[in-house]
Protein backbone atom coordinates (compact mmCIF):
# COMPACT_ATOMS: atom_id res chain seq x y z
CA UNK A 1 0.00 0.00 0.00
CA UNK A 2 1.11 3.15 -1.21
CA UNK A 3 1.34 5.98 1.59
CA UNK A 4 1.50 9.88 0.81
CA UNK A 5 1.36 12.81 2.61
CA UNK A 6 2.04 15.61 0.52
CA UNK A 7 -0.19 16.84 -2.42
CA UNK A 8 2.67 16.35 -4.66
CA UNK A 9 3.85 13.09 -4.51
CA UNK A 10 -0.07 11.64 -4.31
CA UNK A 11 -0.36 13.79 -7.98
CA UNK A 12 2.75 12.57 -9.14
CA UNK A 13 2.11 8.33 -8.08
CA UNK A 14 -1.69 9.65 -9.26
CA UNK A 15 -0.90 10.87 -13.24
CA UNK A 16 1.47 7.80 -13.48
CA UNK A 17 -1.94 5.87 -13.03
CA UNK A 18 -3.93 7.26 -15.34
CA UNK A 19 -2.89 4.49 -18.20
CA UNK A 20 -3.08 1.34 -16.92
CA UNK A 21 -5.65 1.86 -14.26
CA UNK A 22 -9.44 1.25 -14.35
CA UNK A 23 -11.69 3.08 -12.16
CA UNK A 24 -10.71 4.90 -8.49
CA UNK A 25 -12.86 4.50 -5.70
CA UNK A 26 -12.06 6.84 -3.22
CA UNK A 27 -13.25 7.22 0.30
CA UNK A 28 -12.35 9.67 2.38
CA UNK A 29 -12.15 9.64 6.17
CA UNK A 30 -11.03 11.19 9.56
CA UNK A 31 -9.36 8.19 10.27
CA UNK A 32 -10.52 6.23 13.39
CA UNK A 33 -11.87 4.01 11.17
CA UNK A 34 -14.44 1.49 11.92
CA UNK A 35 -17.07 -1.32 9.99
CA UNK A 36 -18.41 1.61 8.92
CA UNK A 37 -15.33 2.27 7.10
CA UNK A 38 -14.36 -0.90 6.05
CA UNK A 39 -17.95 -0.91 4.39
CA UNK A 40 -16.75 1.50 2.63
CA UNK A 41 -14.00 0.41 1.39
CA UNK A 42 -15.20 -3.14 0.41
CA UNK A 43 -17.92 -1.35 -1.65
CA UNK A 44 -15.46 0.44 -3.62
CA UNK A 45 -13.57 -2.59 -4.39
CA UNK A 46 -16.79 -4.14 -5.72
CA UNK A 47 -17.15 -1.18 -8.04
CA UNK A 48 -14.22 0.05 -9.07
CA UNK A 49 -10.29 -1.32 -9.57
CA UNK A 50 -8.62 0.34 -7.28
CA UNK A 51 -9.15 1.67 -4.09
CA UNK A 52 -8.08 5.44 -2.23
CA UNK A 53 -8.46 6.30 1.22
CA UNK A 54 -7.76 9.64 2.24
CA UNK A 55 -7.22 10.36 6.55
CA UNK A 56 -7.68 13.95 7.42
CA UNK A 57 -8.93 15.64 10.78
CA UNK A 58 -10.48 18.14 8.78
CA UNK A 59 -10.56 21.67 11.17
CA UNK A 60 -13.42 23.92 9.01
CA UNK A 61 -15.71 21.42 9.82
CA UNK A 62 -15.50 21.96 13.56
CA UNK A 63 -17.47 24.83 15.50
CA UNK A 64 -15.25 26.90 17.91
CA UNK A 65 -17.04 24.67 20.85
CA UNK A 66 -16.52 21.03 19.42
CA UNK A 67 -15.03 18.17 19.82
CA UNK A 68 -11.77 18.53 17.51
CA UNK A 69 -9.55 18.32 20.15
CA UNK A 70 -10.67 14.92 21.45
CA UNK A 71 -11.75 13.80 17.88
CA UNK A 72 -10.03 10.10 17.97
CA UNK A 73 -6.50 9.50 16.35
CA UNK A 74 -5.42 6.28 15.30
CA UNK A 75 -3.35 6.17 12.43
CA UNK A 76 -1.32 3.11 13.02
CA UNK A 77 -4.48 1.22 13.45
CA UNK A 78 -5.66 2.66 10.47
CA UNK A 79 -3.37 2.07 8.15
CA UNK A 80 -3.53 -1.19 9.19
CA UNK A 81 -7.30 -1.49 8.49
CA UNK A 82 -6.64 -0.02 4.85
CA UNK A 83 -3.99 -2.57 4.18
CA UNK A 84 -5.75 -5.71 5.36
CA UNK A 85 -8.99 -4.29 3.05
CA UNK A 86 -6.41 -3.92 -0.07
CA UNK A 87 -6.49 -0.41 -0.03
CA UNK A 88 -4.46 0.67 -2.95
CA UNK A 89 -2.86 4.28 -1.18
CA UNK A 90 -3.22 5.97 1.63
CA UNK A 91 -3.34 10.07 1.44
CA UNK A 92 -2.41 11.68 4.78
CA UNK A 93 -1.70 15.23 4.47
CA UNK A 94 -0.99 17.42 7.39
CA UNK A 95 -2.95 20.54 8.54
CA UNK A 96 -0.13 22.50 6.71
CA UNK A 97 -0.53 20.60 3.84
CA UNK A 98 -4.15 21.09 3.01
CA UNK A 99 -4.29 25.10 4.28
CA UNK A 100 -1.46 26.24 3.81
CA UNK A 101 -0.44 30.22 5.07
CA UNK A 102 -2.64 32.32 3.48
CA UNK A 103 -5.39 29.90 1.98
CA UNK A 104 -8.57 32.14 1.85
CA UNK A 105 -11.38 29.75 -0.70
CA UNK A 106 -14.54 28.08 0.52
CA UNK A 107 -17.13 26.02 -0.77
CA UNK A 108 -20.79 26.79 -0.20
CA UNK A 109 -23.77 24.95 -0.85
CA UNK A 110 -26.61 27.33 0.34
CA UNK A 111 -30.06 25.22 0.78
CA UNK A 112 -29.41 22.26 1.41
CA UNK A 113 -27.51 23.10 4.37
CA UNK A 114 -30.04 25.53 6.15
CA UNK A 115 -31.56 23.08 8.45
CA UNK A 116 -30.32 20.19 10.81
CA UNK A 117 -26.65 19.43 11.04
CA UNK A 118 -26.25 23.25 9.18
CA UNK A 119 -28.01 24.74 11.67
CA UNK A 120 -26.90 23.04 14.52
CA UNK A 121 -23.55 23.72 13.13
CA UNK A 122 -23.41 26.73 10.80
CA UNK A 123 -20.16 26.31 9.71
CA UNK A 124 -19.96 22.29 9.28
CA UNK A 125 -20.78 22.00 5.98
CA UNK A 126 -18.95 24.57 4.62
CA UNK A 127 -15.89 22.69 5.93
CA UNK A 128 -16.82 19.41 4.47
CA UNK A 129 -18.01 21.28 1.00
CA UNK A 130 -14.78 22.96 0.67
CA UNK A 131 -12.10 19.94 1.69
CA UNK A 132 -14.00 17.03 -0.38
CA UNK A 133 -13.49 19.58 -3.35
CA UNK A 134 -10.41 19.90 -2.70
CA UNK A 135 -9.22 15.88 -2.20
CA UNK A 136 -11.19 15.16 -5.37
CA UNK A 137 -9.49 17.56 -7.12
CA UNK A 138 -6.63 15.98 -5.77
CA UNK A 139 -7.41 12.30 -5.90
CA UNK A 140 -9.68 12.88 -9.50
CA UNK A 141 -11.56 9.80 -8.43
CA UNK A 142 -14.78 8.17 -10.64
CA UNK A 143 -16.25 7.47 -7.85
CA UNK A 144 -16.22 8.63 -4.20
CA UNK A 145 -18.18 6.75 -0.93
CA UNK A 146 -20.16 8.08 1.83
CA UNK A 147 -22.27 6.42 4.77
CA UNK A 148 -26.08 6.88 4.77
CA UNK A 149 -25.49 7.56 8.63
CA UNK A 150 -24.38 11.26 7.18
CA UNK A 151 -27.71 11.75 5.07
CA UNK A 152 -27.42 15.34 4.75
CA UNK A 153 -23.64 15.51 3.73
CA UNK A 154 -24.09 12.52 1.45
CA UNK A 155 -26.84 14.81 -0.26
CA UNK A 156 -24.95 18.02 0.24
CA UNK A 157 -22.06 16.71 -1.35
CA UNK A 158 -23.86 15.11 -4.65
CA UNK A 159 -25.25 18.68 -5.02
CA UNK A 160 -21.68 20.05 -4.91
CA UNK A 161 -20.56 17.71 -8.06
CA UNK A 162 -23.42 18.08 -9.85
CA UNK A 163 -23.42 22.54 -9.67
CA UNK A 164 -19.23 22.22 -10.15
CA UNK A 165 -19.49 20.07 -12.66
CA UNK A 166 -17.26 17.72 -10.90
CA UNK A 167 -16.36 14.12 -13.03
CA UNK A 168 -17.33 11.78 -10.14
CA UNK A 169 -20.48 9.28 -8.92
CA UNK A 170 -21.33 9.79 -5.72
CA UNK A 171 -22.85 6.16 -3.79
CA UNK A 172 -24.26 6.29 -0.71
CA UNK A 173 -23.47 2.89 1.75
CA UNK A 174 -25.88 1.78 4.12
CA UNK A 175 -25.12 2.36 7.52
CA UNK A 176 -23.66 -0.30 9.61
CA UNK A 177 -24.77 -0.53 12.97
CA UNK A 178 -22.99 -2.43 16.06
CA UNK A 179 -25.44 -5.63 17.49
CA UNK A 180 -27.68 -3.25 19.57
CA UNK A 181 -28.35 -0.87 16.65
CA UNK A 182 -26.00 1.88 17.49
CA UNK A 183 -24.72 3.21 14.28
CA UNK A 184 -20.97 2.86 13.91
CA UNK A 185 -19.11 6.20 14.14
CA UNK A 186 -16.13 7.67 15.40
CA UNK A 187 -17.32 9.56 18.40
CA UNK A 188 -18.95 6.09 19.85
CA UNK A 189 -15.31 5.57 21.61
CA UNK A 190 -15.57 8.89 23.29
CA UNK A 191 -18.97 7.77 25.08
CA UNK A 192 -18.38 6.09 28.95
CA UNK A 193 -19.88 2.83 29.54
CA UNK A 194 -22.73 4.45 30.62
CA UNK A 195 -23.47 6.33 28.38
CA UNK A 196 -22.40 3.84 24.98
CA UNK A 197 -25.34 1.86 26.80
CA UNK A 198 -27.83 4.52 25.91
CA UNK A 199 -26.98 5.18 22.60
CA UNK A 200 -28.62 2.99 20.93
CA UNK A 201 -31.87 5.19 21.95
CA UNK A 202 -31.31 7.35 19.04
CA UNK A 203 -32.00 4.38 16.40
CA UNK A 204 -34.41 2.86 18.75
CA UNK A 205 -36.34 6.11 18.28
CA UNK A 206 -35.90 6.39 14.24
CA UNK A 207 -37.52 2.51 14.50
CA UNK A 208 -40.46 3.53 16.67
CA UNK A 209 -40.99 6.18 14.01
CA UNK A 210 -40.68 3.78 10.87
CA UNK A 211 -42.75 1.21 12.90
CA UNK A 212 -45.63 3.76 13.13
CA UNK A 213 -45.16 4.51 9.76
CA UNK A 214 -45.44 0.99 8.48
CA UNK A 215 -48.98 0.76 11.09
CA UNK A 216 -50.17 3.46 8.85
CA UNK A 217 -49.70 6.48 10.86
CA UNK A 218 -49.30 9.50 8.43
CA UNK A 219 -48.75 12.24 10.38
CA UNK A 220 -45.56 13.57 11.31
CA UNK A 221 -46.42 15.62 14.26
CA UNK A 222 -47.67 11.98 15.71
CA UNK A 223 -45.04 10.14 14.66
CA UNK A 224 -42.31 12.42 16.16
CA UNK A 225 -44.06 12.30 19.47
CA UNK A 226 -43.51 8.68 19.98
CA UNK A 227 -39.97 9.28 18.93
CA UNK A 228 -39.55 12.08 21.13
CA UNK A 229 -41.10 9.95 23.86
CA UNK A 230 -38.44 7.73 23.55
CA UNK A 231 -35.63 9.88 23.94
CA UNK A 232 -36.73 11.81 26.70
CA UNK A 233 -37.84 9.41 29.14
CA UNK A 234 -33.93 8.64 29.40
CA UNK A 235 -31.81 11.80 30.92
CA UNK A 236 -29.21 12.66 30.65
CA UNK A 237 -29.88 12.38 26.60
CA UNK A 238 -30.89 16.18 24.64
CA UNK A 239 -32.33 16.35 21.25
CA UNK A 240 -30.98 18.34 18.93
CA UNK A 241 -33.40 17.80 16.48
CA UNK A 242 -35.73 14.71 15.29
CA UNK A 243 -37.28 15.51 11.95
CA UNK A 244 -39.42 13.55 9.00
CA UNK A 245 -38.13 15.15 5.92
CA UNK A 246 -38.49 14.48 2.06
CA UNK A 247 -35.70 12.63 1.06
CA UNK A 248 -34.74 14.23 -1.50
CA UNK A 249 -34.18 17.83 -0.41
CA UNK A 250 -34.77 17.65 3.38
CA UNK A 251 -37.94 19.79 3.59
CA UNK A 252 -39.85 19.15 6.44
CA UNK A 253 -43.15 17.62 5.59
CA UNK A 254 -46.64 17.50 7.66
CA UNK A 255 -48.27 14.18 5.67
CA UNK A 256 -46.11 11.37 5.01
CA UNK A 257 -45.98 9.69 1.45
CA UNK A 258 -42.98 8.81 -1.29
CA UNK A 259 -39.59 8.38 -0.17
CA UNK A 260 -38.86 10.40 3.48
CA UNK A 261 -35.91 10.24 5.88
CA UNK A 262 -36.48 10.38 9.48
CA UNK A 263 -33.31 12.40 10.98
CA UNK A 264 -32.01 12.38 14.63
CA UNK A 265 -29.39 14.20 16.46
CA UNK A 266 -28.72 13.78 20.30
CA UNK A 267 -26.50 14.59 22.91
CA UNK A 268 -25.38 11.97 25.48
CA UNK A 269 -22.92 14.61 27.81
CA UNK A 270 -20.63 15.66 25.81
CA UNK A 271 -21.20 13.53 22.73
CA UNK A 272 -23.10 14.29 19.78
CA UNK A 273 -24.89 11.55 17.64
CA UNK A 274 -26.54 11.39 14.33
CA UNK A 275 -28.21 8.82 12.40
CA UNK A 276 -31.53 8.57 10.12
CA UNK A 277 -33.78 6.08 8.61
CA UNK A 278 -35.26 5.92 4.84
CA UNK A 279 -38.41 4.73 4.33
CA UNK A 280 -40.71 4.75 1.20
CA UNK A 281 -44.32 4.31 1.58
CA UNK A 282 -46.77 4.24 -1.05
CA UNK A 283 -49.21 6.89 -2.33
CA UNK A 284 -52.70 6.46 -0.25
CA UNK A 285 -54.31 9.97 -0.42
CA UNK B 1 -13.37 23.76 -35.14
CA UNK B 2 -15.28 21.83 -32.76
CA UNK B 3 -18.74 23.96 -30.89
CA UNK B 4 -20.21 22.65 -27.75
CA UNK B 5 -23.74 23.70 -26.37
CA UNK B 6 -23.48 20.96 -23.62
CA UNK B 7 -21.42 19.83 -20.77
CA UNK B 8 -22.09 16.37 -21.83
CA UNK B 9 -20.96 16.52 -25.62
CA UNK B 10 -17.98 18.76 -24.51
CA UNK B 11 -16.75 16.34 -22.05
CA UNK B 12 -17.45 13.22 -23.89
CA UNK B 13 -14.97 15.09 -26.85
CA UNK B 14 -12.85 15.89 -24.12
CA UNK B 15 -12.38 12.64 -22.74
CA UNK B 16 -11.20 11.42 -26.08
CA UNK B 17 -8.80 13.81 -26.25
CA UNK B 18 -7.03 12.37 -23.18
CA UNK B 19 -4.69 10.10 -24.78
CA UNK B 20 -3.28 11.80 -27.75
CA UNK B 21 -3.97 15.31 -27.01
CA UNK B 22 -0.52 17.40 -25.49
CA UNK B 23 -1.44 20.06 -23.13
CA UNK B 24 -4.38 22.29 -23.16
CA UNK B 25 -4.78 25.88 -23.17
CA UNK B 26 -8.22 27.51 -22.02
CA UNK B 27 -9.51 30.93 -22.56
CA UNK B 28 -12.43 31.66 -20.49
CA UNK B 29 -14.74 34.96 -22.02
CA UNK B 30 -17.48 36.42 -21.97
CA UNK B 31 -17.33 36.68 -25.92
CA UNK B 32 -17.89 39.83 -27.75
CA UNK B 33 -14.09 38.63 -28.48
CA UNK B 34 -11.39 41.89 -29.04
CA UNK B 35 -7.45 42.34 -29.90
CA UNK B 36 -7.34 41.27 -26.13
CA UNK B 37 -8.35 37.58 -26.54
CA UNK B 38 -6.65 37.22 -29.39
CA UNK B 39 -3.57 38.02 -27.85
CA UNK B 40 -4.86 35.15 -25.35
CA UNK B 41 -5.82 32.69 -27.96
CA UNK B 42 -1.95 33.51 -29.37
CA UNK B 43 -0.47 33.13 -26.47
CA UNK B 44 -2.11 30.10 -25.53
CA UNK B 45 -1.06 28.68 -28.54
CA UNK B 46 2.58 29.17 -28.03
CA UNK B 47 2.16 27.96 -24.89
CA UNK B 48 0.09 24.71 -25.46
CA UNK B 49 -1.09 21.71 -27.91
CA UNK B 50 -4.47 22.42 -28.66
CA UNK B 51 -6.82 25.76 -27.39
CA UNK B 52 -9.99 25.56 -26.27
CA UNK B 53 -12.45 28.91 -26.06
CA UNK B 54 -15.27 29.13 -23.94
CA UNK B 55 -17.65 31.94 -24.29
CA UNK B 56 -20.68 32.49 -21.24
CA UNK B 57 -22.29 35.94 -20.49
CA UNK B 58 -21.96 34.86 -16.77
CA UNK B 59 -25.21 36.39 -14.76
CA UNK B 60 -23.92 35.64 -11.08
CA UNK B 61 -20.98 38.50 -11.90
CA UNK B 62 -22.70 41.16 -12.58
CA UNK B 63 -24.59 43.16 -9.30
CA UNK B 64 -28.22 44.00 -9.73
CA UNK B 65 -28.08 47.24 -11.01
CA UNK B 66 -24.89 46.49 -13.55
CA UNK B 67 -25.17 46.09 -17.15
CA UNK B 68 -25.62 42.39 -17.61
CA UNK B 69 -28.66 42.96 -20.50
CA UNK B 70 -26.80 45.68 -21.88
CA UNK B 71 -23.28 43.33 -22.04
CA UNK B 72 -22.41 42.95 -26.20
CA UNK B 73 -23.05 39.99 -27.54
CA UNK B 74 -21.89 38.78 -31.38
CA UNK B 75 -21.61 34.65 -31.10
CA UNK B 76 -20.89 34.50 -34.96
CA UNK B 77 -18.12 36.91 -35.18
CA UNK B 78 -16.59 35.02 -31.83
CA UNK B 79 -16.99 32.20 -33.97
CA UNK B 80 -15.29 33.78 -36.91
CA UNK B 81 -12.11 35.15 -34.66
CA UNK B 82 -11.68 31.91 -32.95
CA UNK B 83 -11.56 29.67 -36.00
CA UNK B 84 -9.18 32.39 -37.95
CA UNK B 85 -7.46 31.87 -34.84
CA UNK B 86 -6.92 28.59 -35.03
CA UNK B 87 -9.01 27.30 -31.92
CA UNK B 88 -9.49 23.28 -31.58
CA UNK B 89 -13.29 23.64 -29.93
CA UNK B 90 -15.38 26.52 -28.21
CA UNK B 91 -17.90 25.66 -25.62
CA UNK B 92 -21.19 27.54 -25.38
CA UNK B 93 -23.07 26.81 -22.69
CA UNK B 94 -26.17 27.80 -22.38
CA UNK B 95 -27.34 29.58 -18.88
CA UNK B 96 -29.46 26.25 -18.10
CA UNK B 97 -26.33 24.14 -18.76
CA UNK B 98 -24.43 26.45 -16.02
CA UNK B 99 -27.34 26.80 -13.27
CA UNK B 100 -29.70 24.33 -13.63
CA UNK B 101 -32.60 24.83 -11.81
CA UNK B 102 -31.77 23.89 -8.23
CA UNK B 103 -28.28 25.51 -8.57
CA UNK B 104 -26.97 26.44 -4.98
CA UNK B 105 -22.87 25.81 -4.69
CA UNK B 106 -20.32 29.28 -4.78
CA UNK B 107 -17.03 29.15 -4.29
CA UNK B 108 -15.48 32.51 -2.70
CA UNK B 109 -12.33 33.73 -2.07
CA UNK B 110 -12.15 36.40 0.89
CA UNK B 111 -9.17 38.50 1.29
CA UNK B 112 -8.24 39.14 -1.56
CA UNK B 113 -11.62 39.92 -2.74
CA UNK B 114 -12.44 42.69 -0.05
CA UNK B 115 -10.71 46.03 -2.12
CA UNK B 116 -11.00 47.37 -5.12
CA UNK B 117 -13.84 45.61 -7.84
CA UNK B 118 -14.83 43.30 -4.38
CA UNK B 119 -15.51 46.51 -2.66
CA UNK B 120 -17.36 48.35 -5.74
CA UNK B 121 -19.12 44.95 -6.79
CA UNK B 122 -19.59 42.93 -3.69
CA UNK B 123 -21.23 39.47 -5.26
CA UNK B 124 -19.01 39.90 -9.00
CA UNK B 125 -15.70 37.55 -7.33
CA UNK B 126 -18.07 35.06 -6.27
CA UNK B 127 -19.57 34.85 -9.64
CA UNK B 128 -16.43 34.68 -11.20
CA UNK B 129 -14.77 32.24 -8.81
CA UNK B 130 -17.70 29.86 -8.87
CA UNK B 131 -18.08 29.91 -12.86
CA UNK B 132 -14.43 29.54 -13.38
CA UNK B 133 -13.91 26.51 -10.95
CA UNK B 134 -16.67 24.83 -13.02
CA UNK B 135 -15.43 25.62 -16.24
CA UNK B 136 -12.24 24.24 -15.16
CA UNK B 137 -13.68 21.21 -13.96
CA UNK B 138 -15.08 20.88 -17.29
CA UNK B 139 -12.47 21.60 -19.43
CA UNK B 140 -9.59 20.15 -17.53
CA UNK B 141 -6.95 22.21 -18.97
CA UNK B 142 -3.40 22.44 -18.63
CA UNK B 143 -2.71 26.15 -18.70
CA UNK B 144 -5.38 29.19 -18.39
CA UNK B 145 -4.82 32.57 -19.60
CA UNK B 146 -6.24 35.48 -18.34
CA UNK B 147 -5.30 39.21 -19.55
CA UNK B 148 -3.57 41.90 -17.50
CA UNK B 149 -6.32 44.03 -17.20
CA UNK B 150 -8.50 42.15 -15.11
CA UNK B 151 -5.10 41.70 -12.48
CA UNK B 152 -7.32 41.37 -9.49
CA UNK B 153 -9.24 38.63 -11.31
CA UNK B 154 -6.16 37.23 -11.83
CA UNK B 155 -5.01 37.35 -8.76
CA UNK B 156 -8.58 35.81 -7.08
CA UNK B 157 -8.23 32.86 -9.84
CA UNK B 158 -4.59 32.28 -9.10
CA UNK B 159 -5.65 31.90 -5.07
CA UNK B 160 -8.40 29.67 -5.91
CA UNK B 161 -6.76 27.57 -7.75
CA UNK B 162 -3.92 26.79 -5.46
CA UNK B 163 -6.52 26.61 -2.43
CA UNK B 164 -8.75 24.16 -3.92
CA UNK B 165 -5.54 22.11 -5.70
CA UNK B 166 -6.82 22.30 -9.02
CA UNK B 167 -4.51 20.84 -11.41
CA UNK B 168 -3.97 24.03 -14.15
CA UNK B 169 -1.43 26.57 -14.35
CA UNK B 170 -3.36 30.35 -14.72
CA UNK B 171 -0.82 32.63 -16.93
CA UNK B 172 -1.56 36.40 -16.91
CA UNK B 173 -0.77 37.94 -20.49
CA UNK B 174 -0.10 41.87 -21.04
CA UNK B 175 -2.99 44.00 -21.57
CA UNK B 176 -3.53 44.75 -25.10
CA UNK B 177 -4.40 48.56 -25.96
CA UNK B 178 -5.67 50.43 -28.84
CA UNK B 179 -3.46 53.62 -30.77
CA UNK B 180 -4.34 56.23 -28.04
CA UNK B 181 -3.87 53.79 -25.16
CA UNK B 182 -6.99 52.75 -23.98
CA UNK B 183 -7.09 48.69 -22.63
CA UNK B 184 -9.38 46.58 -25.01
CA UNK B 185 -12.62 45.59 -23.09
CA UNK B 186 -15.51 44.35 -24.60
CA UNK B 187 -17.28 47.36 -22.53
CA UNK B 188 -15.80 49.87 -24.81
CA UNK B 189 -18.38 49.28 -27.74
CA UNK B 190 -21.28 51.18 -25.30
CA UNK B 191 -19.58 54.29 -25.18
CA UNK B 192 -20.90 56.90 -27.06
CA UNK B 193 -17.87 58.62 -29.48
CA UNK B 194 -17.74 61.63 -27.20
CA UNK B 195 -17.09 59.28 -23.87
CA UNK B 196 -15.10 57.03 -26.19
CA UNK B 197 -12.68 59.95 -26.92
CA UNK B 198 -12.30 60.49 -22.96
CA UNK B 199 -12.07 56.89 -21.97
CA UNK B 200 -8.35 56.70 -23.07
CA UNK B 201 -7.48 59.19 -19.48
CA UNK B 202 -7.75 56.18 -17.54
CA UNK B 203 -4.42 55.41 -18.71
CA UNK B 204 -3.05 58.18 -19.16
CA UNK B 205 -3.54 58.45 -15.50
CA UNK B 206 -1.60 55.49 -14.95
CA UNK B 207 0.95 56.72 -16.91
CA UNK B 208 1.08 60.08 -15.36
CA UNK B 209 1.88 57.85 -11.93
CA UNK B 210 4.06 55.92 -13.54
CA UNK B 211 6.25 59.02 -14.01
CA UNK B 212 6.20 60.23 -11.33
CA UNK B 213 7.64 57.00 -9.69
CA UNK B 214 9.98 56.76 -12.36
CA UNK B 215 11.17 60.51 -11.25
CA UNK B 216 11.50 59.22 -7.77
CA UNK B 217 8.75 59.84 -5.82
CA UNK B 218 7.80 57.89 -3.54
CA UNK B 219 5.27 59.16 -1.66
CA UNK B 220 1.57 57.31 -2.81
CA UNK B 221 -0.64 59.93 -1.46
CA UNK B 222 1.23 62.80 -3.51
CA UNK B 223 1.15 60.31 -6.72
CA UNK B 224 -2.45 59.54 -6.19
CA UNK B 225 -3.47 63.44 -6.43
CA UNK B 226 -1.32 63.63 -9.60
CA UNK B 227 -3.15 60.95 -10.88
CA UNK B 228 -6.84 61.93 -9.61
CA UNK B 229 -5.85 65.18 -11.29
CA UNK B 230 -5.97 63.84 -14.51
CA UNK B 231 -9.23 62.62 -14.72
CA UNK B 232 -11.09 65.15 -12.33
CA UNK B 233 -10.59 68.01 -14.27
CA UNK B 234 -12.73 66.31 -17.22
CA UNK B 235 -16.01 65.46 -16.69
CA UNK B 236 -18.43 63.54 -16.55
CA UNK B 237 -15.88 61.37 -15.68
CA UNK B 238 -16.68 59.54 -11.83
CA UNK B 239 -13.57 57.90 -10.35
CA UNK B 240 -14.97 54.41 -8.51
CA UNK B 241 -11.22 54.16 -7.07
CA UNK B 242 -7.04 54.93 -8.12
CA UNK B 243 -4.45 53.37 -5.78
CA UNK B 244 -1.24 52.08 -5.53
CA UNK B 245 -0.94 48.49 -4.12
CA UNK B 246 1.19 45.65 -3.37
CA UNK B 247 1.33 43.57 -6.41
CA UNK B 248 1.20 40.33 -4.85
CA UNK B 249 -1.83 40.67 -2.06
CA UNK B 250 -3.20 44.04 -3.59
CA UNK B 251 -3.01 45.98 0.35
CA UNK B 252 -2.54 49.58 -0.52
CA UNK B 253 1.46 51.38 0.36
CA UNK B 254 1.87 54.22 1.41
CA UNK B 255 5.94 54.23 0.34
CA UNK B 256 6.09 52.98 -3.09
CA UNK B 257 9.05 50.59 -3.36
CA UNK B 258 9.28 46.82 -5.10
CA UNK B 259 6.35 45.54 -7.06
CA UNK B 260 3.93 47.82 -6.90
CA UNK B 261 0.24 48.08 -9.07
CA UNK B 262 -1.71 50.99 -9.91
CA UNK B 263 -5.10 50.13 -10.25
CA UNK B 264 -8.07 52.41 -11.46
CA UNK B 265 -12.04 52.26 -12.24
CA UNK B 266 -13.82 54.93 -14.10
CA UNK B 267 -17.52 55.84 -14.74
CA UNK B 268 -18.18 57.49 -18.59
CA UNK B 269 -21.95 57.85 -18.01
CA UNK B 270 -23.32 54.46 -17.33
CA UNK B 271 -19.97 52.35 -18.78
CA UNK B 272 -17.56 51.13 -16.00
CA UNK B 273 -13.94 51.05 -17.10
CA UNK B 274 -10.84 49.43 -15.42
CA UNK B 275 -7.06 49.42 -15.70
CA UNK B 276 -3.94 48.88 -13.85
CA UNK B 277 0.38 49.13 -14.43
CA UNK B 278 2.39 46.98 -12.88
CA UNK B 279 5.67 49.49 -11.66
CA UNK B 280 8.87 47.57 -10.22
CA UNK B 281 10.76 50.25 -8.11
CA UNK B 282 14.35 49.10 -6.36
CA UNK B 283 14.63 49.72 -2.94
CA UNK B 284 15.68 52.78 -2.20
CA UNK B 285 15.37 53.58 1.94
Amino acid sequence: MHVFRSTKSFRRWRNSQVSHVGTIGFVPTMGALHEGHRSLIRHAHRMCDIVIVSLFINPLQFGPSEDLNRYPSQPHADQRLCRQEGVTAMFLPSHEEVYPTGFQTSVTVSHLTSRWEGECRPTHFRGVATVVTKLLNVVQPNVIFFGQKDYQQTLVITQLVKDLNLDVKVIMCPTRRESDGLAYSSRNQLLSSGLRKKAPLLYQALMTGEKAIHSGERSSVRILTLMKRTLLNTPPISIDYLAICRSKNLEPVTYIEDKIVMLGAIRLGKVRLIDNLLVRVPHTR
